[in-house]
């Protein structure tokens, strides 16, 4: 008979790595990539310093490892209408990033690409996956130039409100962007 | 009489904390944070480690200077034509950012402010002095929310493409990018 999955050997080896992956990240967010050592990251784990090391022998593993296991981020499903699409799925990227402090993250990914080609693959996903719903809403009235300077105004509006003006904009400011936006867009036409 | 300036004591102190405070910015802009330890400092600056660490004991003090040193960034002075005052001045935030890599560094203070409120503070005049000639220009032709979402729309604009998709927009972007804000504006009047 098998055993329950819970405590199947599989089973306890993923909960350790989700256990400490999610500290990982939770290091990262909340005291800066410096803190990010294996000694302090097995403390706050609640794992030895060996499963640690056993798991993620160099720091980039663990960070590569971290930065993947958060990649499933939630979207927005849209319905249809544009403006509430748009208003939904940038609301969603705030949740998002107050969740997962995903600002600090990419702020982290930033610096560790700078000098590791892996890192910055890691954070193009990220990017990439992070855009994909507000590209795709804005692609169905806009293209070329114009779409490109709009995903990438109100991606990195959110991203500038949370990262470097002490935290992600408000309902009213997410509203005020996309109106914006789509004035600009429809004006443009 | 005095001796010539360029070899007195005092502007020789302050030309070797330029030399070195240059380096440490150069080190986080092109080897990320984790590279600039003191003694990697003192072999890049050229000077010895005492002399790196008698002017900046901790690596806190290092940081404070150093990016207080960058922090007259030049801006576009304004004509009175607001589109080519936005983009000219985005033109000017694009080659401060190519020549001293200022989205490293916001990155760098963003992940440092986040255990630190002296570089939270550094941060907050950064990005202050940073954005206030286009929130300047922007406020000249809107208000309230419109102006908070188009301020962070346009600086984080160039700070997203910047920091995260590989570089600074091009012209091309820039341009589309305040056409896309002026006629939201425009059409929201």
């Amino acid at each position: 008979m098998a055993a329950a999955p819970d405590s199947s050997p599989d089973a306890r080896v993923v909960r350790t790595r989700n256990d400490i992956l999610a500290a990982a990240l939770k290091i990262l967010a909340d005291e800066g990539q410096e803190s990010l050592t294996h000694p302090h990251l097995a403390r706050v784990a609640g794992y030895s310093r060996a499963t640690v090391y056993k798991h993620w022998p160099t720091r980039a593993d663990l960070l590569q490892d971290a930065f993947d296991w958060l990649h499933d981020m939630p979207h927005h499903t849209p319905t249809g209408d544009l403006r509430e699409d748009l208003v939904a799925e940038l609301t969603m990227f705030r949740t998002v990033i107050r969740t997962y402090r995903v600002d600090r993250l990419l702020a982290v990914l930033a610096d560790l690409a700078v000098s590791s080609a892996q890192m910055a693959q890691v954070r193009d996903q990220m990017v990439a996956d992070g855009e994909a719903v507000v590209r795709s809403l804005l692609g169905t009235v806009t293209h070329g130039p114009a779409l490109d300077a709009a995903a990438l105004m109100l991606t990195g509006f959110v991203i500038n409100a949370a990262m470097l003006h002490g935290g992600p904009p408000d309902d009213e400011l997410i509203a005020a962007a996309v109106d914006l936006t789509l004035a600009g867009i429809r004006a443009e036409d």
